[in-house]
């Protein structure tokens, strides 16, 4: 899991929150999203998936050694 | 998108081929798989999605800059 903090200086009211808050934690992957007015940044805890790390399961989840 | 060579060792027939096809192709971001019987290699193109690119747009999506 990575966590990342999110300078958006345009933030500055409750409405801000809410939109931001809505359209990040709908997002694949992503398991917490903060708003802070007072700071003006969008703190968010999220997963990177690797595309070739799940290729390389599903070869040896098929009973395949990848070299 | 990223492309790839696996060796897998193992490999010696057609149902490895395909077994190994099914498995990898079904996966989220492959768009191309192709299992060679006589290289015993497996080929692979997939993307590699971010979800700190996505969230990013997310937030831009709403109207606010990420500085």
């Amino acid at each position: 899991m990575h966590d990342a903090t999110l300078s958006v200086p345009d933030i500055h009211c409750g409405h801000c929150k809410s939109s931001i808050e809505g359209a990040v934690g709908e997002l694949d992957g992503v398991s917490n999203v903060d708003v802070s007015i007072e700071t003006r940044t969008v703190d968010v805890r999220y997963a990177e998936p690797s595309t070739r790390t799940e290729i390389i399961a599903a070869i040896e989840g098929q009973g395949y050694e990848v070299a």
